[in-house]
């Protein structure tokens, strides 16, 4: 798909960089290396509910993507502080408008959920 | 975590509803239903590299959040089409800076992820 999508954007150019984006984790690790730099135990406790391994897989795909800038310090044992990049907060901005959407609506989306699993006998979804 | 994020919104309120959003595929039907309505299998044909049972999937994830209007008409067989309800265009406009970042970003990250896999001897992460 070569088709521009809505946002004036083509599809087949950013499908591939979006699902490194589209990621619940990458979204709170971009929120909250924001305005701090941390270290993988203080993020991990921080962030809350996320396995050393999904952080561990996380911030090595964002420092592969440019998000994340990963500085280790020679001391024993080492010192490992994560921090964003330039490019990395530039994204974090953008996302802001999808944070903001998200509180915003949050009640209406809870709303939703509600009368959705309240209908009865909810036909399959069909072709 | 009830701390506010980054972008001035609490964290813990939003993480369950942002779990909906940060999702690729989500992301691509919001951008795909913007100006129009679909049937299922357009939708797939559009989207394309999607399994009939993801976007069974995602579309039912997506109607029960209120993104998605889902229309049967009683022919034979059932004609069932979908597309966006208000709540879900406002979202995919919230999104389309995120589009439109990744779009202008998209070769910066490329390069990145060749001089992180051109590294060689790339320490492992540490904590």
């Amino acid at each position: 798909m070569a088709e521009p999508t809505s946002c004036g954007v083509e599809t087949e150019t950013v499908r591939d960089v979006l699902e490194s984006v589209a990621d619940k984790w990458t979204l709170l690790v971009l929120d909250e290396l924001d305005d701090q730099t941390l270290r993988f135990t203080q993020l991990q406790r921080t962030l809350g509910g996320i396995s050393q391994k999904v952080l561990t897989q996380t911030l090595r795909a964002m420092e592969r993507n440019g998000f994340v800038a990963r500085t280790v310090y020679p001391t024993v044992p080492p010192k490992v502080e994560y921090a964003l990049t330039p490019m990395g907060r530039d994204l974090g901005e953008a996302i802001c408008g999808v944070w903001r959407w998200t509180s915003e609506n949050y009640p209406q989306v809870i709303s939703a959920r509600c009368a959705f699993d309240a209908r009865k006998n909810h036909p399959v979804v069909g072709v």
